[in-house]
């Protein structure tokens, strides 16, 4: 099995490393992170740089998709060697997914129309745009697509992942191994459960983010 | 204000990581992965390569120092170049922090004598070794010594440093940006939650691993 996770410049970090973390110790798997070109791929912070070890074509039907999202997507939303490679490696997959406004890539290439779906929360009306049903749970299954919402979902995602490739068992055995027991120290991680003014202020912010 | 997150061979991505995204928009602040030399370094298992942008040697003096875990701890128990780093960044740091097994450099270089510490629920017993009062909390603070468990509580780690280094407010509305609102799917984080089965399998694991 082969699990590719996608890179592209100004993706977020943890989106993409929260999922690799759950999925990277799947028995027999491997697991490869990938972009248009091979090589130093930065964050959107501009201070954390991953190496894509391969590229989009040199894996062209891995059986796991996993897309992050981060600022940069936007810039990738009309990338056709991105969206091109998406829609024929998932015509091959066994699972497609994404976390936070990774979702708008897989969104732009097509594969969600119809499909309940989620993203960032700033994000989901973004996602209804190209037809997907977006939806404000953290993890949404539909089909063999599993999009996670912001950032810190993908670790929720591919533990929710891992016990459907692997089994319960041994996701139960990767969350004790990376003891993810969360705990943390405000309740502010949605909409929902933040102070008001928090989130009306970065729903301002996000008008000149999210295009 | 600079923040250290020092990396070393075959560490743990998500242990580095799950600060790293909570702190980094600390406004204001420089975070810079640093390494006993610049360059790519691997993680533990393979198939990930971060970048060390600058060296230990050029960093002397962050303001927050974050030291992950993972394998390759062992092999920097006795590299006395990041020890002795560790000391004399220590002496000038507003924080020193760590994440699972890298509470063990901490301690190896004389920084939680007599101090409540944690690491990785495996690693506990190895911590008191060095004379650190251990504990199974999932952050521990001890004066400027913030020490976090296993792999994910690197994200509690940071985002309750982050609070104390630029108030809960602007630490809950990092909270939302990352929407961090964890929702695990199973219940198995820590060796008091997982079935007992896995818990002996991996305790016997580690006996080979954790020297």
């Amino acid at each position: 099995m082969q699990i590719a996770v996608v890179l592209f410049d100004r993706f977020t970090a943890l989106d993409a490393v929260g999922p690799y973390e759950m999925l990277v110790r799947l028995p027999g798997a491997e697991t490869v992170l990938v972009a248009e070109r091979p090589g130093p791929v930065g964050n959107d912070a501009g201070s954390l740089t991953l190496t894509a070890d391969r590229s989009l074509a040199d894996v062209p039907r891995p059986d796991v998709v996993v897309v992050p999202g981060g600022p940069g997507q936007s810039a990738q939303m009309d990338n056709e060697v991105l969206l091109d490679w998406l829609r024929a490696a998932d015509a091959a997959s066994t699972w497609t997914t994404s976390v936070c406004t990774g979702s708008l890539l897989l969104a732009a290439a097509g594969l969600l129309r119809g499909r309940r779906a989620t993203s960032h929360w700033l994000a989901l009306g973004h996602l209804e745009r190209y037809g997907a049903e977006a939806t404000e749970e953290r993890v949404v299954t539909d089909g063999k697509y599993v999009t996670a919402a912001g950032v810190s979902s993908g670790i929720d995602m591919g533990l929710t992942l891992l016990g459907r490739l692997a089994g319960d068992d041994h996701a139960r055995a990767v969350q004790l191994l990376t003891e993810y027991d969360p705990r943390p120290p405000y309740d502010a991680g949605s909409p929902r459960k933040a102070p008001a003014h928090l989130v009306e202020e970065m729903r301002a912010k996000s008008r000149f983010i999210l295009t």
